[in-house]
C-alpha cells in the first residue's frame, strides 16, 4: 500500500440574509445573529470544507454530491453535510489528514468559540479541522457586510 | 533521494468579454458560449493551475513565464501553458503529485462535462486533476457575472 | 516519530491608504509607492502566510496571536510577525515544509524584486518560501485599486 498526500480547495460565499432566519455557521448555531441565505442553511465554513475534501479526493464537488437529485439534504446543517463528505471519501480510498478553513467576514466573532467549532467539525470528520476568521478591510462583498465567505484546504490520504 | 511534498496555490480572474470572441475554460472550447477577455483565451482554470504549480516548485508565476518576452504564448489555449508549465515544473527537479481547482463562476455549468475536463487537464499535466465548480450567490464581480475566478492548489514531490 | 504532513490557508486584505505612509508588503520597503491601510503595516502577504502557518499547525489565528492583548506588535512589520509565527509554529511540534503566497494586486511590480523578497521571508520562517502575483483585471477591490489582497498556503510537519 502507498500512502501519497494529495491536497484540495474549496471556496463559499453567501449573502446575508434580509430576514430573520437564524445563523448556523461552522457547523454550529450563533445566537442573536441574523443568518445567511441558501437552499441550506448557508454554513460557508461547512461548504468550503466539503468542496476541498471532494477536490483532494477528486470525486467532484458540492453541487454534485447535494444537489437536487438528493432532496434529504434540503435544509441540512453543516454538520450533515461534512458526516456525508467525510463517509463519500473514505468510500472513494482515501483517509482524512488535516482541514483548515478561514472565515472571511465581519461576524460572528468566532475566536471565543473556537474550540468548540473545531471539536464540532473535527468530530463531524473524524479528523483535525482548524478554523481561522479574517475580515478584509471594510471593502468587498464580505467587507460592506453584504456576503459571508470561507475557504478551505484539505490533505487527504490515498488509502490504495 | 528524499521525496518531499510541498504546496502550491493560485487564484486568477478575467472579465467576461462584451464581443463575441468564443469561450475557451478549463482547457476546452465551450460552444454558444461568450468568451473572457485577456492576452490569452482568459482561461482562468489553465492559468490558476500554472500559478499553483510554480509557486508549488517555487519557480515564479505565471507573469514570468509567459509575458511578453515569449510571444509564441500570445494567443495560446490552456492546454499550451500547462504542457510547458508541467515542463518547467519537471526540470527544476519535481513531480507532479496532484492539483485541485475550482471555477468560480456563474457560467459554464461544469457538471456535465467535469469528466472530459479532468482528462484534458490531466493529460496535459500528466497528473491527477480535479475540477470543481461553485458560484458566489449573485453578489460580487462573479456573481454579478463581470468575471470568472479560479483558484488552485498543487502538490508537488521533490525529487532531489 | 511518525513524520505527518499538514496543510494550512490564509487570506487578507487591506486597503490602499489614503494619507502618505510608506508601503511595506512581504516584509519589505517598497519606495515612492503609497501605503496600506491597518494596525499594522497592513503587510497582507506577511499576514496571509501567518494564517496559514497557523491554521496548518491548528493554533488559531492571526487576531489571537496579535491582537490588542500584544502590545509589542502594534505597528509591526511583516517580518516580526513571521519570526514570531515561526516560533509559535515549532512551539505547539512542527516543522515548516514550504509556504506558497500570491499577492493580488495592481501594485508594486514584484517580478524584478522576487527573488530579494523571498530570502527576506524565508529567512524569517527558516524554510522556503514561493511569492507570485497577479491582477484581477480590472474589476473587484484589488482592480479597481482600492485594496490590496494575499492567499497563501502552508505544508507543516507534526514532529511529534
Amino acid at each position: 500500500m502507498t500512502l501519497l498526500p494529495r491536497t484540495g480547495i474549496g471556496v463559499d460565499v453567501h449573502r446575508w440574509a434580509t430576514d430573520d432566519r437564524p445563523l448556523w455557521l461552522a457547523g454550529v448555531h450563533w445566537p442573536d445573529q441574523g443568518g445567511l441565505d441558501g437552499h441550506s442553511d448557508g454554513d460557508v465554513v461547512s461548504h468550503a470544507i466539503c468542496d476541498a475534501l471532494f477536490s483532494a479526493a477528486g470525486i467532484g464537488d458540492l453541487g454534485q454530491h447535494f444537489g437536487v437529485d438528493r432532496p434529504e439534504f434540503a435544509g441540512a446543517h453543516g454538520v450533515e453535510f461534512l458526516t456525508e463528505a467525510a463517509r463519500l471519501v473514505r468510500a472513494a480510498g482515501f483517509e482524512i489528514g488535516n482541514v483548515a478553513v478561514q472565515l472571511i467576514a465581519n461576524r460572528p466573532k468566532l475566536g471565543p468559540r473556537r474550540d468548540e467549532v473545531q471539536r464540532v467539525l473535527g468530530d463531524a470528520l473524524g479528523a483535525p479541522v482548524s478554523v481561522a476568521a479574517t475580515t478584509t478591510d471594510g471593502v468587498g462583498i464580505t467587507g460592506r457586510g453584504e456576503a459571508a465567505a470561507a475557504i478551505a484546504t484539505a490533505l487527504v490520504w490515498s488509502m490504495t
